[in-house]
């Protein structure tokens, strides 16, 4: 297992780590098998979407918002529930399969580490496997 | 990793992927395992749910586009930014355990491609470990 | 693969079953590897979220309920068609890590059954490679 670090800049952020997965995926030396990565926080998730046109993620972030606002009759003290649902709808968890070293990712597709409730310093865990 | 064809008929479309995936489970050899089950774009998705009712995959179709409607105001210019969220929050992997040779489904389990920008031409690569 | 026996006491439900997952990768021997979690159900789904604060998981519960009402125009007979849109947007499926025999989840993370349509006898399916 590999531990990813990232440093996301604001409280709502789709972060691109398709570079770093995929150099993990390289020093795995795993030339076939799948490779899933893991988000270890309740407030953050992964995603593989479209990594062409940066309004898709920017679209992502706004009408997930718009499903869970930041101001609602929430219970929980920390004023981040609405996070913690954007957290859950999205998921913890990413699998792609790995061929001749290389991630098998769809011709549009990235890797996103989602921040929902940021600026924070995260972690991504990877594990690759032949 | 075998590369399944869909074809799909509408914009949005539950389509049922149940015997193709069991298919390539069978072909596999693979007694014990795990399936793995991938689509590579960014405007589809893979679900497993009810395969007993057709009612409730239009229910899911119709009640999902309400969260996302297709007219918004999205930046994304193709037009399809609802059906990249769709796909986000249904996701782009299932996992299905396999033992004997079978895929292990819940009675009521069926695994839908879920088409969110058709018709088109799609992809499902599948995976079968041991 | 182990199935556990989940008996839920209401219609909607976050029932943490880490401590039954662990006890299952314990038993298994397995020291590093994968843990899948799968719920065989299509009106429940499993969700990694926190486990330290339970207004947490009420607030998941209330606001999921907002994007699903019980009511609405649903084409499906049998009530339950918000409990299918739930499970569909939460997954049947959930992926830990594990190291010298421990699940690897995130300090606030704990594993969740998430019953929408009970109260019913469930199972959780459990499968830990090495």
């Amino acid at each position: 297992m590999t531990k990813l670090k990232v440093k996301t800049g604001k409280r709502e952020e789709l972060y691109e780590i398709t570079s770093e997965v995929q150099s993990t995926v390289s020093r795995s030396g795993v030339s076939e098998g799948i490779c899933t990565v893991y988000v270890p926080h309740t407030t953050a998730a992964v995603l593989i979407q479209e990594a062409a046109d940066p309004a898709v993620g920017r679209d992502i972030l706004t009408h997930v918002r718009h499903l869970f606002p930041r101001e609602a009759a929430y219970e929980h003290a920390e004023g981040n529930s609405d996070a913690h649902l954007k957290a859950s709808v999205v998921g913890t968890t990413a699998t792609v399969f790995v061929e001749k070293g290389k991630l098998c990712l769809g011709t549009w597709q990235g890797i996103y580490f989602c921040e929902f409730d940021g600026p924070r310093s995260r972690e991504v865990w990877v594990r690759v496997q032949g």
